[in-house]
């Protein structure tokens, strides 16, 4: 029987960070991952000619610090994003140009617009009393935008802008999940310059995910399911392997997929069954150049009748529009055949950004609800009464047991920043829980 | 390898009927069960000299036809529970008897109670558009008691009954799965009277559930957790097993558990994930007699910082107080260590029926959410944007795979007459579905 020190489950940025750290520690780390792949919820397509494409998460934002050390580190190339030209506020039946963050809105709408966002930011700043957090945490984000946003076209926009933050409607999300969410990237200002200045990275999101792949070499074990976990109080068994520790680097729904002995605590339990994965459908069609940049257009369309576009056209690359349709959104989208699907994606293109968007040269799409080892995306949420009941059960290990995951970082949940952080933070656990590895914490770089 | 017509995963009610109807159509079944013991969400503890009492799910009520044709054929006695005297509602200052269903209230908090369960009934009686539908389903059931209930005695009274229906605290559930679970029962006037009527079985209530698996013999198989599902489409490969077709009587994010080729459906997938057990725990304090009812009392105590008491002595039996803690109370309780939770729920019963409470003679508890194969109770819950999305995919069959259990009744969903409909339900599914099972259909007795 192999028996590493630690043994992580899952081969996204989260169990990869947690296994390099140990592995810089000194430790005997092994990674099993489920898929044929690493990189979790980043996934690369490549063009003919090399030219990369991301079909899961893609950005870094300057204040991402982990990830941008994990860039530097694997010499992972970057590029901001395009934002010059007009973005788009289009419909099945109007298209308007607007510039700046915000889509053109009538007076009063904007007025009421920035009183929620004053009202949000608040919230999040603010230090909640339990009786505040129990009431948040009961309340989903629609009731709130319904009651401090009686102007449909800033209601409509909002359930849009939040929806797709959320990868789930705004119908089935805590409204303290959603404060929290914004606290994790520094409030709301912060996380929407953490989004607007946002690069991508030239060969791919998942670059530095398969560089320490490729460091780790044979201690990473794809095409390797974990069904079962058995912490012995001595060691952890994991598919025929014995370790000190583990940290299960997955979900929480589908962490809670996998059958532990001795049973679990109820709380951790109740909380992989409380919080599902959102759903997430992201495409990307190529033309020959970005043409749109052309007309004076920067590529971004907000289309209340169909998914939100990108430019995500590599410098030099071919014209490359990504679009993401999330919740009832994606669900709609992928119940259609993929013919359907496609057509119905490229008339929201040609609303966007004209007749010529109507013949990409290619297309890539990725509905991460259908991936047998995601099962939804791009994140597990949080519905109320989920929070301040079960949460302290997001992080606490149980036993030899430790969890990881982007969904349990304390800053950026949610994002790659958040997943590299809480496999981090994991190893450290792992460091700090066995006297032999005591002496190993390791300096970040 | 062996091959049966077809097999039934989990040998709870809904299992257990399906098994027995298919057993009535002529076909060969065989019954999986993870446990070491049927009967699912029901279960019986003995007293010395035989006494029954109920650990679980335990009532019958008149409009459960089916459940009292079960205890017909197996001949299994049932009781009115004593409901004469006076019930309490106490608090840690307060004790106040009452008679008839409400405690005692002032009388503007009455009238909004009145008001709020009118508008209740009509939400469960008229048809509901989409968007109304949706937007129920974006509310939870805090939020709605928060707006239709102002005066805090009558909204506490709400939250604790609705809570104690629900099995979790109303922050976490959608306001449309409360109407539609009253919907199933019939209307709140209905399901009110199905409570206040209902019967409970000398014997326990999984009595019959034991006189099918005794019937079904060898079919039975306990100890046998099923792990994976695979769907040939052909037949079904489940635990060394083929068979034609499969049913799956578990609660849904149990049956999400099973890792199942090919993979599930996204719709399905999510529905798991979405949703989770309530919270129950149950306990049940032995005396000599039913002292209480010497008092004048029914044995029925409301507990406004405690759990909810009932009186479920077995006529010229011992006296047998059990009591009721769902969603955060049962999880407070539950963390307590046996002596301390033991010495903290005598406390309510003493509060409830006087000193002589203070030193029963047994004590039985159950704590569903350590249960390994139910991981929670009574019920899993809908929480707010699942049935409006995901919802259809409750029953919907995949392939050869048909799911029942409780939560997939269409009427009285959560009681264990909904498992029994829906276990008959999915047995008629499997005898539709193949041409050499269709002449077979069973007429019910």
């Amino acid at each position: 029987m192999e028996m590493p020190d630690a043994v992580v489950v899952g081969a996204g940025y989260a169990g990869l960070c947690a296994a390099r750290r140990l592995r810089t520690a000194g430790l005997d780390v092994l990674v099993l991952e489920a898929s044929d792949r690493v990189g979790g919820r980043t996934l690369t397509a490549r063009l003919p000619g090399g030219w990369a494409l991301d079909l899961g998460g893609q950005w870094i934002a300057p204040a991402h610090t982990r990830f941008a050390a994990l860039a530097r580190a694997y010499d992972a190339k970057t590029f901001t994003g395009h934002t010059q030209g007009d973005n788009v506020l289009v419909s099945q039946t109007s298209h308007r140009r607007f510039s700046g963050r915000l889509p053109p809105l009538p007076p009063h709408a904007t007025a009421v617009l920035a009183l929620a966002l004053w009202k949000l930011d608040r919230l999040t700043t603010r230090t909640l009393t339990t009786a505040q957090a129990e009431r948040l945490d009961s309340t989903t984000v629609a009731t709130w935008l319904r009651r401090r946003l009686p102007v449909p076209q800033a209601h409509r926009l909002a359930e849009a802008i939040l929806g797709a933050e959320l990868s789930v409607d705004v119908a089935s999300v805590s409204m303290l999940a959603l404060i929290t969410a914004i606290r994790g990237t520094g409030g709301v200002r912060a996380g929407t310059e953490a989004e607007t200045t946002a690069s991508l990275f030239v060969d791919g999101a998942d670059g530095p995910a398969r560089s320490i792949a490729a460091e780790l070499g044979d201690a990473v074990r794809l095409d390797t399911p974990v069904t079962s976990i058995h912490d012995t109080g001595d060691d952890v068994h994991i598919a025929g392997v014995r370790a000190a520790r583990a940290i299960v680097a997955l979900p929480p729904p589908l962490a809670g997929r996998i059958h532990y002995t001795p049973a679990l605590p109820a709380a951790r339990d109740q909380l992989t069954q409380r919080t599902p994965m959102g759903a997430a459908l992201k495409t990307c069609a190529v033309y020959d150049t970005p043409f749109w940049r052309g007309d004076g257009l920067s590529g971004l369309a907000l289309d209340l009748d169909g998914p939100m576009t990108l430019d995500a056209s590599r410098p030099g690359g071919p014209g490359l529009l990504c679009t993401l349709a999330n919740g009832p959104a994606a669900r709609r989208l992928t119940r259609l055949d993929p013919a359907e699907r496609k057509a119905t994606i490229v008339r929201s293109l040609v609303r966007g950004h004209g007749p010529r968007a109507a013949h990409p040269v290619d297309w890539h799409e990725k509905n991460w609800s259908d991936d047998p080892y995601c099962r939804g995306g791009y994140n597990a949420y949080f519905p109320p009464g989920v929070l301040t009941t079960v949460g302290p059960a997001l992080r606490t290990p149980v036993g030899r047991v430790h969890w990881a995951g982007s969904e349990t970082a304390t800053e950026w949940a949610g994002y790659i920043e958040g997943a590299i952080r809480s496999g981090e933070r994991a190893a450290d656990e792992v460091l700090q829980a066995e006297t032999r590895f005591r002496d190993r914490l390791v300096v970040p770089d």
